[in-house]
């Protein structure tokens, strides 16, 4: 069984590669790679597979999936310039791909348990766009 | 292929195991063990796999989907209070991961055939969470 | 200028009005009079007119605006059975209509000052149903 | 990883088998089959599977993306009536299964390459309804 | 005190005065005006002002609410090619503009009573377009 | 008559009043006056009143409207860093309230004609805040 919440937050990024020219970057990138940064809304899905307790009828309290959520998610990430101000963004670009890697690499160690795992995170950069990472497994890539 | 359509259905229920006390129940549930309970618009969506019939182009006649989705979970889900109105949830706590059991529980039989099968259901208790269950096969638990 | 801020609670209510007898409420309200109750996630959007701050560009503090609906309908409606938790739903049904006039009425003396005032309280009890009410005043009943 | 994006446009259909009798049509499409044709906002979800570029942090230039998805969806199917001029439903019932394999049929040369692939079509006829076709594979059909 | 209530109906349509040429139509319209016609997902918001019964707290009985929303506009319009088979659009351009007013025209006698009267009719073509009447008052034109 | 059109575009801005210090900017506007800035999805929903013309059945030709509004809104503010890139934000604090205001000021002149005016404006900062403005008649501030 998976369970899934949403959280949301708001913050700034600028698609550039520091080992790119500007024209390099202008050319792969487009408007998006204008330098003073623009923004989304991003909406994260979680999802974190397991079966329910046979007392409580949850995979996971959903009081303390949301306290972990907001705490290693919204916190770092919530009305920053992603560049400027969370790492690893100052050395990697940080696309809707890289920003889902990252929010894994951060939930994992917290979410994943003997009983249950991380299954999925989903980031929405627009209402037309996700991105999904099932992490590093084989037959997910 | 997978087809899946969604249903909506109004309820109230409260988080509750009645083998534990109200201490614990509070403890374990918070304000959703509130005895009065409280209430949800959920959405379900049921995902049926199958090849579509080479004639009608269809994996399943999708007004008899709609008439086994109403007849099965729309009428004695809807307007109802779970824990005292439909059974199992007089003895199991109706979590969204045991809401989305039982709806499989209840339309297994009516949709698997020998060229298709169901596959997941879905069920949101708010926009924000939602729980997938795929039947209980080794891989999906 | 108008600003409209979203927020959410889940409740159960039964459409039920104690003058009338079963009978009665089962023909007025149908399924909604089952007395177990049944429940939604209610949205409600407020609505405030002012003219923004000639220093700050707005016309109330967004984080005074969300701390005053917390504290005026989330706490007071969120995960309780309206009709036997919530005054003044004891003596009156607790449909969208009423609901839409309560919250009126508890935010009106919290929100309407010297520059500004509420405009409106809209309350969806469903994504298909909603109710809009602008006070008492002669061209809004 | 999995990279979706959506895109719409509206067009006109007809349920109906050719080689079926008009009584055979009426009974298996019910309204669907009135021969005048009735219409939907289609929304399409597109996936790409793929490993982002250690460069560029993308699995595939948005931009190419979406130029890829216009001219190979977008303009041959909207404010168009399909079963008249749109191929191959001329021929085969333009139920949202096969639209969803057409679309599968049309995009997977332009978009699987070296190091991605096209890993899922979702089609939305309604808000309610959608189908996810996966390809022809063992475990997709 | 204003009540709405969300109707859905598929239909196609083309965009084309029949006197006017076939260039003058395809100038106006675009590609709109294809004579095969093209169809959306239409949703209607029907409002309703009037005050809630002192007994009931319902401005309208919502069985009843839908009841009319369904016999007169889902049963008239839904699965149909308006231009063809539903009047008066066999002779106005069925543009968003037109099926709002054909709506109000429609409910306005089965919906305004001595304590309540039709207040607006909301079209939404797609989720990016809607229109709103209210009616021919000398304010709302 | 009323016809409205969404637009979206995505920017960042930061909340400071550049006559203010940075501890009363902080004190005003809070994780919002990062100087980094942050970001959203903005949805502008412009509101357009007229009379529908008898001939074409449109208040205005939805083509004209769309090339209006992207030239206008999105071409200036998409992808743009509000403060630093989009005057008059470069004086005044870029709140949803006065970039309602900002897009009034650019819309009107290209909209309101001899038989319609600008009605509305709309603009969403995220999916549970927006803004309404109407020009400053006297009826609404």
């Amino acid at each position: 069984m998976v369970i899934t919440r949403k959280v949301e937050f708001s913050a700034s990024h600028v698609c550039r590669n520091p080992d790119l020219s500007d024209e390099e970057n202008e050319r792969l990138f487009g408007l998006a790679a204008n330098p003073h940064g623009h923004g989304h809304n991003y909406v994260v899905e979680v999802s974190l597979r397991g079966k329910p307790d046979a007392v409580t009828g949850m995979v996971l309290d959903l009081k303390e999936l949301k306290e972990i959520l907001t705490r290693e998610i919204v916190e770092p990430y919530d009305h920053r310039f992603l560049n400027y101000e969370v790492p690893p963004f100052d050395k990697i670009v940080p696309t809707t791909e890289n920003i889902a890697r990252d929010i894994w690499r951060r939930l994992e160690p917290r979410l994943t348990a003997e009983d249950r795992q991380l299954h999925a995170v989903r980031v929405w950069e627009t209402p037309d766009l996700y991105v999904d990472y099932f992490g590093e497994t084989p037959c997910s890539t």
